[in-house]
């Protein structure tokens, strides 16, 4: 069961002029489901995009780099959900090559200017045959889905999709925002695959949406995986259309550029926040800050040893305050000069350790108490320094051990 | 269900001369259950000791760490199950060192002589009224133990002891070796805590002992946890007595140094893969063998990022061939230049993948049919070098979640 995740109507996304949209069942893993994603974009899109980087990278994240690079301007991009094209070799390379030729076709664009992005099993070939088919029907289609059908399409495990919208007003101009984004395999996102697209009707300098992109990445989707490991075929793309009225945006730091930015990075907060809330097996949406450290580095670092302890998770999935987890794990995140005897533990308002030791006003009922709740927080100050950093995780339940071992049957 | 692990028979562990053991039921937590252990060593023992790197490390590996740097010489160890004294800030040094000074009283020797050892909560305080009347009755019990009560006495979420005996013949005359074990939270080693103690009759100078212990702790311990990251509480002692009448060992690359090293390292494996194999829900025991690789460091980061995958672990425990989980893991283990092309993976003796991709002779049945057996190795072949390293670990089951969800009721 998802924690307080809500699907929005699909009426609540806004359209984002120069997107169209095509869905379609193309059987890729199983019959009767949503599993091709096909967008087209207008011409003189800018768009931007920030990869895994796992050595082991799927060919698609190998073709997107690529095509992302050159110049011909990135016209579409296409999904497949079910096969992850990843440990597939050179076949795999040339797969994902032939999908993009297929799309160009279809489209009378270059090849060069698709992204291509798959999600599912590794180390399987694509079966090209059912893929292809599905791109021609989806090149047939395109403009007939919304973005509720789209956040359908590239779900894997996930129990529900993942999509939002903002608007705000650049220049006294509307200028729309619509994101969708996937994955579920939560206790280690590195591993699962997590795809998420946002696209936009602001007219943004490719160079300034880079930057943009690469900072809402960090502050969302890479604040819920390790330092930097993604899985095989993790991709986040920003597209922007530039079809709205408003001015041009010029710089990350001008006060439209701000105004837009800030935008951005919180339409991707939610949709990374919305890939934790429905962690595969998830019963709790756990925030970790940790704060006061040397570094954000440092914090992160910490942050990331409780976030990802299956001791820590399996104590909040069985509501039972056993906290003393949280400090072993505080002590082996990698500082090596910490003073344990410096730091503070709290459970949203209770402070459970003072000078890294059981606060003598802490009671058991107290902790018992907000570990009982489906939202929590847990505060880590290291008294060491100005930085502070925060991520969001889940709980380690007996669903998630079910979803995993039985994820290809 | 341990994983082919073996309770030995009392009468198969060698008692070692110079060694007095005592076991009681002090109540430390829970009543009618073994969680006092007291050891007597003889005068002139050598004692040597691999401790937790955790910077948030429990008071007595504080203290023990003290009194092993000191030049009193090492007379006494106590253990105690139920409770950590790990997160208890100044009142657990207090404790640790109240624990020392009782054990000392009552056997005449100094405070600085005895090591104190505790597993179970973190972040209680020792019921220490319980405690030192434990002591108390263990110091007139010593003797009335074998090396299986004690091997009983250490264990917290342990379903079976731990212990193994070796002997072998330095200069003609026998020299025995003893050790016990506990440690079972698995899925990370170095969230849980360790203990391992092995004894000895063999006369060794102690700062030969120390280079052989600190050898044995990474060939063994060490090697069933991350690279460095231990527990709050995780110790592993040496003690040898110089009671056989075998001559001193005066060199880890002596002739004799060297057997007694090798059978040393022998004992720590064993009782190492005992705690795998009894790891908190294990059904598999796993060997992550790295080669050809650059650096012995790196086979190693590639062998714990399988190893703690639980994408990976739950897999197994689905005897689910679902292999290219191995590969994401390889990929995201932190090797940079990594070449995907260049790695082959072997699943025991079957080739699973060449040069990163399927490779084409590879059959589902034939890693479905290992996938069902209860000893597994993983073999990463990397082709960048001549290193190799090796770890143990276990899948991740329902009652991994289970027994952590539940473990303070």
């Amino acid at each position: 069961m998802p924690v307080n995740l809500k699907v929005p109507e699909a009426a609540a996304l806004a359209a984002i002029a120069g997107v169209e949209l095509a869905v379609v069942e193309a059987g890729i893993r199983k019959a009767n489901r949503r599993d091709v994603l096909l967008m087209r974009l207008a011409e003189g899109s800018s768009v931007a995009g920030v990869f895994t980087r796992n050595r082991f990278c799927a060919a698609p994240v190998t073709v997107c780099r690529e095509h992302i690079a050159g110049s011909a301007g990135i016209r579409a991009m296409v999904v497949n959900t079910g096969n992850a094209n990843a440990g597939t070799g050179e076949t795999g390379l040339a797969d994902a090559r032939a999908t993009c030729a297929a799309v160009a076709a279809r489209l009378g664009i270059d090849a060069a200017q698709v992204l291509p992005f798959s999600t599912g099993v590794i180390m399987e070939t694509l079966p090209m045959d059912r893929l292809l088919r599905g791109v021609e029907q989806a090149a047939q289609a395109l403009g007939k889905a919304n973005w509720l059908d789209a956040a359908h399409a590239i779900m894997t495990t996930d129990t529900l999709p993942k999509a939002a919208s903002r608007t705000l007003r650049i220049g006294g101009q509307p200028v729309t925002l619509t994101g969708i984004a996937k994955g579920a395999g939560m206790i280690r996102p590195n591993m699962a695959t997590m795809l998420g697209f946002i696209a936009t009707d602001a007219r943004v300098s490719p160079h300034v949406l880079k930057a943009m992109a690469s900072r809402a990445a960090d502050a969302s989707f890479n604040s819920i995986t390790i330092d930097g490991d993604t899985s095989t075929n993790d991709s986040f793309v920003v597209a922007a259309t530039g079809q709205s009225a408003a001015p041009a945006i010029t710089g990350i730091n001008t006060p439209d550029g701000k105004t837009f930015a800030r935008a951005l990075d919180e339409l991707a907060i939610e949709l990374a926040q919305a890939i934790v809330r429905d962690g595969e097996g998830a019963t709790k949406f756990i925030t970790v800050r940790v704060e006061a450290g040397a570094s954000i580095d440092e914090c992160r670092k910490v942050a990331y040893a409780i976030g990802h302890s299956p001791l820590v998770k399996t104590a909040f999935f069985a509501s039972d305050p056993n906290l003393g987890r949280i400090l072993a794990a505080v002590g082996y995140a990698g500082i090596d000069d910490l003073d344990q005897g410096a730091i503070d533990l709290h459970l949203d308002d209770v402070l459970v350790v003072k000078n890294g030791g059981r606060h003598p006003a802490y009671r058991e009922e107290d902790g018992q108490r907000i570990m009982k709740q489906q939202e929590i927080t847990i505060r880590v100050v290291l008294n060491r320094g100005a930085a502070a950093a925060t991520i969001w995780t889940c709980d380690l339940s007996h669903d998630y051990v079910s979803i995993n071992a039985d994820y290809r049957s």
